[in-house]
Formats: C-alpha cells, structure tokens, sequence
C-alpha cells in the first residue's frame, strides 16, 4: 500500500532544468533548508538548449564552472549568413564578429552537460539532491498566511512515480542509440533511476516558498491559474554529426543562417564536432491546426536540408538527437502570485532563433534564487522578493518584442532568397542594426533593472561607467597576497554575500589613505550592524579592497582592518585586497580596471554589489552613511534575527 | 577457500600513483590490454605531493585537465627568503619572480586531486580500472624470450588483499578528522573499498611489459635486484590551516623559505588557503640512526615552528594532514632491466626542498608509458624502448646532483642565519646562480633528450629556437575554421599520435603556397606508407598546418588535401589547419608563434613531435624524404602490423 506522509519544507523548487538548478544552487550555497522535485526519473542527458550567452558563462564563472563549459563546449565569436548571389548561386554573404566583451564569448554546449555542472555544484556545497520522478499533484494558496514570515501558506499534495511513469516516451525523433553508449562517465550514475519515496507514496508538503522552473507546460502556472499568452508556429530541428562539403567548411563553425529558394537553416557549432541545425518547417504566416509533427522524419529532414543547401553537398550518417517542436511565442500573465514564484519557460517560450532561452531561464533562476535564499534564512526583508516581478518581467516582455521583430526581418529575408534575389539592402540594414541595438540586451551586458530596495538609481557616478542595477563590469585585477590575476567574475565567488568594493585609489598617497582608513572604520561599524549575532563580521557583508597602485609598491598593512587584520582563530584573510595593476604574467590583467568602471585613480569610491554581482549602490569613499541606509533598506533588522 | 587464477596481460602497471597513472593513462587512450594493481585498498585523498612544475601543467594540458588543477589548486609566481636582519630581526631579504613561461606557473594541489584528474582523463577514454588493495608476491622474468615481441616474459604472482591488510595503520601523524568529512565530492565513491577479485585470490598473471611505479621502496626494484644507492637525512613536514601574523601576511600566499637561529620551515601555499610547511627536524650532517620518528608530536613541531617565527605569531587550530618521514637521496642503479621498467620514486628520491618530486616521477611514467603502449600495439619497433633509459636516467642523476648541490647552499645559508649572522653575500650569489642555472631544468623547459630513434640531433634549424629532444614551445594560435585560438600545449592533444606540423608559412604567396602544396602530396604518400592496413590515414601520425598569414587572408581550401579535404563518411575534419595570428577577442594569441619558435614567416618548414610533444625532428618542407626515413626508425614495417 503506498505510504503517506506529511512534511514541510522553506522553500521547493518544481523543475530541476537549468533555471530550478540555478535557484537550487542558491538553497545549497545559503544552507537553505529547501527541497527539488522534478517528474522525470533522470536528469537530462541529451538535447535540450544549447546556447550560453556572455552573462550567463559570467554567473557560471561565479559558481565555479565557467572553465568546464569551455574545456567541453565549443566557443563562438562570429556569425555568417549565406544566401544566393545574383546568379542563385550560395555564398557567403554577411560575417559578423561579437563585439569583444572578455572575458567571454558565446559558448554552445548540451544542456545535460550544463546540469551536469550545476548539480555538482550543488553538491559541492550541500547534500540537497534533486529527488526525480516526483509531481505535483494538487497546490493550495492560504493568502491569510502570506504575511507571516514563519508560517507556510503553500500546501502541495506531491506524488512519486514508477519507471515508467517517469520515463515519457522517447520524443519524437531521439535516435534509437543505446543511451549509455553516449553519455559522459560522470553522468553515468544517473542514468538509473532512484527514489526517495516508494512508489506511489503521497506526500502532504507545506512550503513558505516555492519557485516553479516546471517549463513551457508548467504545471505550477496551472495551479496559479496563470494564464499563458501568445501564439504558436511549428519549427523542427535536430542536431547530426554533420558531413558538408569543402566550401562550407569553415562555416560550419560558426553561428549561421544559410536560405535560398527550398528554406532555411540555422546552423550551431557544438562540442565534439557535432553541430546543430535549426530548420524550420512552417514559418509564422503558414500556421496551420493540422500540421502533422509525428509524419516528419529524420530522412524527410535530411531530404530537405540536401535541398537547401545545394550544390553544396550535406548528409550525416550520424543523428545524435533530434526532435520536432512547436514553437509558441508567449508570455505568462505574470512571474509571481503571493509567495510563489516561476522563472524559465513557464514564463516566455519563444522561437530558437535569438538563442536566447537558456539564458534568459538560467538568469531568471539566478534572479530569485538568492532572494528567496535570503528570505527564507530570515536575513533579508520578504519585500525584496518584489523585485523578481520589476526586474525580470519586463525583460522578458522585451524578450519576445526582440523574437517578434527579427523574426519577421528574418522572414523577410528568407522571402527575398526563396525568389533568388538577392536580399534587399535595406532589409540586411534592418536586421544589422537590430542586432547591434539588442546585442547588449541578448547577450545579458544590460539588464535594466529598476529603481527598487536593491537598486540605487539615486547613486552617485563614482564610477561613470557602471550603473546601479546593471553588472559590475569584469576586470582583471591582481591579489595583494600573491600577485596572481583574476577576473572579477571568479573572484566575487557567487556566495550569498553583499558586497563592498572598497575603491581605494591610490593608497601610496598619505591623504587618501587617510580617507581610505577612515572609511574602513565606518565600514566596520556598518558591518557590525547588520552581521546576524554570533557569526562572522563579514558573514552577510563582505568588502573587498581594490586599489590602484601599482602592485609591487604596496604591501598589505596600508589597509584597514576591515580587509586586513589578524585573527586568532582564523589567522589573515588574504582574499580581501586587490591591486589594478598590470600583470604579464601567462594570463594577462591590464591594470587598467579604474578606467573600465570610469573611477579616479586617485579618489577611487564605494561600490554596493547585490549577491548576483549587479550594482545595488555607489557613492564616495565618505558616503559610509548613505550606504547603511541602502543596507537597512535590505536587512532584517538585527533583533529579529535568528541566533547563529 | 582462495580462488587461483592464471591470465595475461599486454602491460602491467605496478602502482597507481601519480607516475603510474600516467602510464596508464596512454594505454587506456591508445587501447592498450593492460592492468594497474595498488597494494592499498583506496586511492591517496591527503597528503604527499603537491607540487606540479610548468611543464608538469603542460602534460596535464595535453590530456585535459590543466583546467582543473587551476581551477581546484593554488598558483605560484614568485618566491620569498626571509632571515634575520642585522638586529636579528626576522624580516624579508628576497623576492624572486619566476621567469614567465606561458600558459602556466607553477600550481600547488593535493596528490589525491591530481590522481583523482588522472583517474577521470582514463575513465574518458577506457575501460581500464585500478585494481587496490593487489600486491605482487613474485616476478620472474625470462631473458629467453625477451627477443620476441609477442611473446611473455614476465611471470608474476598477484594477491588480493582483505581490507585490513590493505589499509596501512594511518602515517604517523595523520589528523584523526574522520576522512569523509573532508574528501571532495567526486572522489566519496572511492572511499569504499572493493575488490576485483575474492581476498586471499592468487592470480599468476603472465605479462609482456611491466611499469613499476611503486614508489621509495619498490617492490618491483626488489624484485630485480637493482640496488638504490645514497644516503639518508629525516626531515618532517605538514600541512595545516596556518593561522599566522600580519607581518608575514603576504608571503604565506608565496612559496618562501624562513630561517632564524631555532631552524627553517619552507612554505607551499595551498589550495583553499591551506599552506603546507616543510621542517627540516636533521639535516644532513646531524643524521643519527637513533633519530625517533616516532617521538615527534603536532604539538612540538607546533612549538618549534611558533619558535623559529617568532617575533611573528604561528599558530593553527585545524591540522589537515601531517607526517614526519625520512628523506633518502637515493637514485637506483637503473631504470630498466628487459621489459621491466621503473619510473618515479623507484628509480629516485630526494629532499622536498627542490620541488621536483612529483614532476619528475609524472614525466616519467609519461615518458614510459606511451613508449610501451605503442610498441604492446605491434605499432613501434620494441627498440624505442631502450629511450626510456637514455632519455629518463640521466636526468635522475641531474635531479639528484641539484638537490645535492642545492641542499648545501640552503645548510650554508642557514648555519649563518642560525647564528644570527646576515646571510654572506657569496651564498646568496650562489643561491640566485643555482636557481637560475638550474630554472630550465627544474621547470621542465629544458629535458636534454639525447639522440636517439626518437630524437634526430641532425635536423636542420628550421625552427632556430626549437631543438630535437626538447619540447615544442607553447604558443597561442587561431583555429582556422573557427577563428578560437589555443595554447598548443591543448590543441596538440596526447592521443597517441605523432605530428607533423606543416608550418605553411605565408600562403598568400603563390611560390610558397606551390612548395606547400608539393609538400602535402608527399605527406599524404607518406602517412599512406604508415598507417595501419584499414584504419584511417592519419590514425597513427596526424598533420596539422600552422600558417603565418593573417587570419582573415586565408580560406581552408588554400590547404592540401592532407589537412583539409571532404570525405563522405567523416565529414571534413575541421581541427587541422591553424593560424599564427593576432586575437583579441577575450583570451589573447599575440601571432608570434613563428618568431617564439625562430620559423621564417614566408617560408615555413617542417616539425615532426614525439606522441609526448617533444620534437622528434625538423626540415624543410622539400624534406619529406628525410622524415619517412625518421619514422622508418620507429614504426614497424606495415606488413607484420595488426590488421584493424
């Protein structure tokens, strides 16, 4: 007889793709007592997304695993388009380089690999385990209870499924290769289904949070009665060991788009000289009801890229994975009712060919991920849980805005080379310039988040070219301790943490390090006022000192205690000083970081850095007082903290 | 009862440490039939070595996991003397930068992690597997058949070991910290022990080659009667969480070496701000057989350490690991006798004190190992072999002859400091003169690889700054088809094959695009007079182009078939054809490679690298007579080679 039970839990995560694992990074990173569910009975192994876009390469560096994306996936830093020329003949028309943003490009590799990183991640700092072949099967909202922060509004009835409940048919297309024989040997333990439960078992849990990452047929949407709005058009793709011929050789590793007259394909480079083709089969203005997805076939697909890519010759012998899919462009009424949260597709589904999803569902997951980690440890105000809605929202409104517009210039075009002409100057200009007007958007460089508990629009422009509410610009800056140079991204380790960018200018100059002695007491003392009792002075709030003398002519007691001191139990932090010096040592650092942030060599400043490395505040080095008001503006105030 | 087995091998690994999973290594990339047997039941998680040298990262890059140990260890350049000061005042005297040599410095992780690397590079590519808790209880060997390649000469007789019998009592000094608690993630699974077969099973185990890599007291070595000569001094060393005083803040994160009247600790920074120190308790002219291992406590090496830091504070709370052990400078009177080889701390052993241990004992099983996987395939004539000996040996005795040499300057330095004398100018000198004399050598950049088969010292200098018998200098260049650069440290990835390196020189130009053209024809006749019957052309000697034309000038079909062509099956193989060009977009090439190799930019030449990435021989691109002649030394006629 299947067992009940009756748990609760903080916080649970519906859906372990890469936006739930990104939010469960955060529950294991805080030790947030938190829970993941998903209803398959194994992680992704194959297929899925692909694209990982600048920011996103960026938050994984933060987490420790932006070198094994780059060891395993493929790197991209251009894109081609192809087209008949006036003869009708293919050529290659357009070569267009990324705009160079180090210290990352695109990076194209498989979505299970991907979770692969995230779940040891996760592991690494926790023993919080995604428990697989678990769904939902009823969600109850007590909205009497939201305002009570210990109290749990969110009653799931969740059920655990048998093998075969949780292994879906194959998706249409999925080659019939034995899937052991492709997976990676550190994916190989999950290939076999465990549970946490019997099956069968139904179990009565009681959330304070929860974050539905449950995809484009979210079920926690369902229960929320969100709606889900847009439309829908048919798409197929599939990725191959590709066989094309000599003069397209180059090509076929980079992004691409290549059309004539029989359509069009989108062209991915992956890992492993795989590559992944985008075709597809009904563009917008054809859609139909009775488009029939279970009549294409792999060898029909084959038949018609032959086709447009002639005289060019293509075949495969090898399909690693394929699927057909129907793509919606839609939105979800909103991200966030009471304390239950989505992120990912059950927000926005759109078509492929922004290469955009992945990264806007990571981002998304990320988002909410330490916001609902603080909140739950009880550190944090519950209002700055708001911000999921303000910041995330509108961008993916302008998400499908981007996926609406050049979806039609991409139509256009397509139009155009269908009739063997060669595409209209204009339209090429229209799709230039859209391009480089949303480049800083689609690769995740501007995020446009508002004015809020967070963010400090009112800030003063210490550093004029960063901007509260965006990224912190990545440097390379060098440790004090030991000289060696690192980026930004990796070094402001994605912990849970506040920061404090203590821009110390020069310090080989008595009157600014004066001030700069100065500040850090004024920053002990703010620390000591939000550091929860019985834990560490830098425990919610960390600072970092980066300063502008030239590395050698520095040593590491020309600084305050606050990133300097000498602890009996813990000895010296060496992590907390930084030098923007020049380094060409193996891996290069310009030295020349203050002028990346526009900040004075000399006056340097403060930086207030949100737990997601965005700009919440800055002012000057004497602003100490304004910067606790944005703190208390975040903190639970110390009282009501738990005892740590 | 106990089970008897009788079985055969091609190759047997005796030891499964950091040199015998290089080994090991090449004959699961090149699918050689071999075992590894370790006498403990468990692989090494704490402790040992640490230490992994420029050219060590090199190797390491070539099989894939450079990444990792950067990512998980501790990055060193430069390096701190401190001594009293004319008041006796303990204070910094030296600070050595190492000489710059991209891509890497020198890095600092645990053993168990570097052998956890290793284990994962050989699951990637077999099958194979270590087998613990196995010793061997004979070895005979028949100089009878020696001769006959296919034929087994070494007999040996294994046992499995029951648990307790392969789990040592705990080193003398091994912190009583429950291991679990401190193992990484991804290597818990290897805490348990398991057995391949029964305990008490007795297996005689015929092999045609052995690889002993068992270590200071070999059993292997035993076996053989080959005597290890020299002498003995003890020292003990530890790793803890040093907690230590401002002062010394920044060199803690330096390698150093600190010396007062009350003795020397040397300092190793650490992964995850562990520090390692190294006391000297006997140096050489004190040694005494009655010295007692036994006696030295945490606590008084805590006492002497605090003692010769002092005025600076020492102190620690958490001690990860330590022992107290004896260092012999012993070197074995060879490395080889038959088919039986010795590689590692079997063939030598030394003082910590020149950081070489571990790197020397990795390039060993290196050099060993994809020699022996070669020739076990029926691919390369058994006589390549006998440069394991000529190449490996001499620098054991060079190893030995530094750290002797070395050790006395550091006595000489430290009897002055000891009397609270400022160290003598003339040692000094000679210190910085050893250091840089011997930098090449100890690094790694420079091996002395003497003539032989393998290394033709005729070569014309095509490649003025290149020598036979020495590595290819790592440069940065741009994959052609995608525009990426890479270090060729990666890009020449260890799979077994030898290379030849088209340097192509400018292609743009029609004279030299003829001679390159001429040259892969007569490549192409030579990789078909090589290649194994029915296996593909490039399956034991692969070509790679290097061009010095910019970038974008060029188009992969300027190249011959050789590197780039279509094939029905396979697609084209887009990894063969590269650019010496400029890059910035994020990670750097500088389009040196040429000038940092001493090639003539117009006119290119030819570079054939051993398996292992050491030049094998050079010429001009009309010399491929030459070269078939260098590789008729090598491999074995086709007609006697395996069909595959």
């Amino acid at each position: 007889m299947a067992e009940t039970i009756e748990s609760s839990t903080d916080v649970l995560i519906i859906g372990a793709g890469p936006s739930g694992l990104m939010a469960a990074y955060w529950m294991a990173r805080c030790g947030v007592n938190a829970r993941v569910i998903d209803k398959k009975g194994t992680k992704v192994f194959k297929g899925h997304a692909d694209g990982l876009r600048c920011r996103t390469l960026e938050l994984l560096d933060s987490i420790g695993v932006a070198q094994r994306v780059l060891q395993e996936g493929h790197e991209v830093f251009s894109m081609t388009s192809w087209g008949p020329d006036e003869n009708g003949k293919l050529c290659r028309q357009v070569t267009t380089d990324l705009e160079p943003n180090p210290p990352y490009a695109i990076a194209a590799l498989s979505q299970g690999r991907i979770e692969r990183f995230l779940l040891d991640a996760i592991a690494e700092h926790s023993n919080l385990e995604v428990e697989r072949g678990v769904i939902g099967e009823s969600l109850e909202y007590d909205k009497g209870l939201e305002s009570d922060p210990q109290a749990y509004p969110i009653t799931l009835r969740l059920r655990t499924l048998s093998e075969e409940e949780a292994s879906p048919a194959p998706a249409h297309g999925v080659s019939d290769r034995s899937l052991n024989h492709s997976v990676n040997v550190d994916d190989q333990m999950d290939t076999i289904q465990h549970r946490k439960h019997k099956v069968g078992t139904v179990e009565t849990l009681k959330a304070k949070y929860v974050i539905g990452c449950d995809g484009a047929h979210s079920w926690t949407r369902k229960q929320l009665n969100i709606p889900f709005e847009g439309s829908t058009t048919d798409h197929i793709w599939w990725v191959s060991k590709a066989l094309l011929s000599t003069e397209l050789g180059t090509d076929i590793r980079r992004i691409g788009s290549l059309t004539n007259a029989s359509g069009t394909v989108l062209i991915v480079p992956r890992e492993k000289n795989l590559v992944r083709f985008y075709v597809p089969l009904q563009e917008e203005h054809e859609v139909s009801q009775k488009f029939d997805r279970l009549a294409v076939t792999l060898e029909s697909v084959r038949q018609r890229v032959k086709k447009i890519m002639s005289p060019f010759h293509f075949d495969f012998n090898v399909c690693d994975w394929w699927t057909v899919y129907q793509v919606g462009r839609r939105i979800a009424q909103t991200n966030a009712k009471g304390r239950v949260y989505l992120a990912g597709d059950a927000v926005h589904t759109h078509s492929p060919k922004v290469g955009m999803g992945l990264n806007m569902s990571m981002q998304d997951g990320f988002n909410i991920g330490w916001k609902v980690a603080l909140v739950a440890k009880g550190l944090a105000k519950p209002s700055i849980l708001d911000t999921y809605k303000s910041e995330r929202y509108p961008l993916a409104e302008m998400l499908l805005d981007f996926d609406r517009q050049w979806s039609a210039l991409f139509l256009q075009q397509e139009q155009q080379k269908s009739h063997a002409a060669p595409v209209a100057q204009e339209t090429l200009i229209a799709m230039r310039d859209i391009l480089r007007k949303t480049e800083h958007f689609s690769q995740g460089h501007t995020s446009y988040y508002r004015a809020s508990s967070l963010v400090c629009k009112q800030s003063k422009a210490v550093a004029q070219h960063l901007t509260p509410g965006e990224k912190l610009v990545p440097v390379r800056l060098r440790s004090q301790a030991n000289g060696l140079p690192s980026w930004t991204t990796k070094m402001l380790e994605s912990d849970g943490r506040f920061r404090i960018l203590l821009l110390a200018g020069d310090v080989r100059s008595r009157e600014q390090a004066s001030r700069v002695w100065t500040c850090g007491d004024g920053l002990t003392r703010l620390l000591r006022q939000f550091a929860p009792a019985k834990s560490k002075l830098d425990s919610v709030i960390d600072v970092k000192a980066i300063h502008s003398a030239p590395f050698a002519d520095v040593e590491l007691d020309m600084f305050p205690s606050i990133v300097y001191h000498f602890d009996e139990n813990e000895g010296c932090d060496l992590t907390k000083v930084w030098s923007d010096s020049a380094c060409d040592w193996g891996q290069q650092s310009d030295g020349k970081g203050y002028e990346s942030w526009g900040v004075d060599r000399l006056r340097g400043g403060l930086i207030a850095m949100r737990p997601d490395q965005y700009i919440g505040w800055m002012g000057e080095l004497e602003d100490v007082a304004d910067l606790a008001r944005y703190f208390q503006g975040i903190f639970v105030k110390s009282e009501v903290r738990p005892m740590l």
